[in-house]
């Protein structure tokens, strides 16, 4: 099964609590395709591959960034920014997957963007909800998902934000442009 | 004088609460400055015609930004936004200002942008906390100013960008990178 397989290849490239993570985004990945009709393998395999790069070494993804010709702007940012599109670029030349719209759900699952899939948006959701996730407003995010994934996707991207400006951490032009996408299109 | 040349030329290109804002913004500048060692004269200009362009018409403004060659990024953006880059242009083309700092006062009073000078903070910070102004978290800024101009600015812009994120409106990606430059500088 690719499930089995994803998990053992990831098992071993993170601390237990963010395996324990994985499997949460995983399970609300797979509950959320249920309910907006995605692929679910699509969201199983983004879900578990989503932070496979989150420990890697940061000078290396930034390595991997110039080789391979990813977006230029990344090389300025930090692991908390690099491991999305690294994450993206392992999946594809370690995993052979080739289905673009896994790949950028596991590429934008930390900025989000502007134009994104329904796969993305249930990846991102899923990233800020699953149930290992404690923070002041989490409540509110997980009834948004279960009402509706644009409006979710609005409180989630919104609540990003505002945590980056209130702990003074820079904020990736690329969410900007997912925050002006999702506003316009007034959900 | 200037001030009084100034002061004629924008009144009847605004409403009588537009002109009292102006004349607060100026008080607040001129204050600033003192405290901060900026020559007042240029804290005074700025100030005085930072709003200029607050009530052009949109379309028109679309127009200049484009014969002119300002910034492409302006022509999808409101009034909110265009007002104050076409206000440094009026200020230069009609009122023959030169003086280059002046100008990005005006331009960058709504946005701010990375790397501002001490004249650009004082007229952004006192566009924000003039007297008029009244908004929960006003005095928090008015303290900041008048203990650290900097503080002030991360204050400001914080505040501003979470005003939009709360209010669902679209941010300006400079704005964003004049944040990620004020929290870089540590203040």
């Amino acid at each position: 099964m690719e499930r089995d397989k994803f998990l053992a290849a990831i098992k071993p490239r993170m601390p237990e609590k963010r395996y324990i993570h994985t499997i949460g985004v995983m399970e609300t990945a797979l509950h959320l395709s249920g309910k907006y009709g995605e692929d679910p393998t699509a969201a199983e395999t983004a879900a578990i591959l989503h932070d496979i790069a989150k420990y890697a070494d940061e000078d290396w993804m930034r390595t991997i960034v110039k080789e391979k010709g990813l977006d230029s702007r990344l090389v300025d940012w930090g692991s908390e920014i690099l491991h999305g599109p690294i994450g993206a670029w392992i999946a594809e030349t370690e995993f052979n997957i080739k289905n673009e719209d896994i790949l950028n759900a596991i590429r934008f699952h930390t900025t989000g963007r502007a134009g994104m899939s329904k796969l993305e948006k249930i990846i991102y959701i899923a990233d800020m909800i699953e149930p290992n996730r404690k923070f002041v407003g989490v409540e509110e995010l997980r009834e948004a998902a279960h009402e509706n994934l644009d409006k979710a996707m609005k409180a989630c991207i919104s609540h990003s934000i505002r945590f980056l400006v209130d702990t003074e951490q820079p904020i990736y032009p690329v969410s900007i442009e997912c925050f002006n996408d999702v506003i316009s299109r007034n959900a």
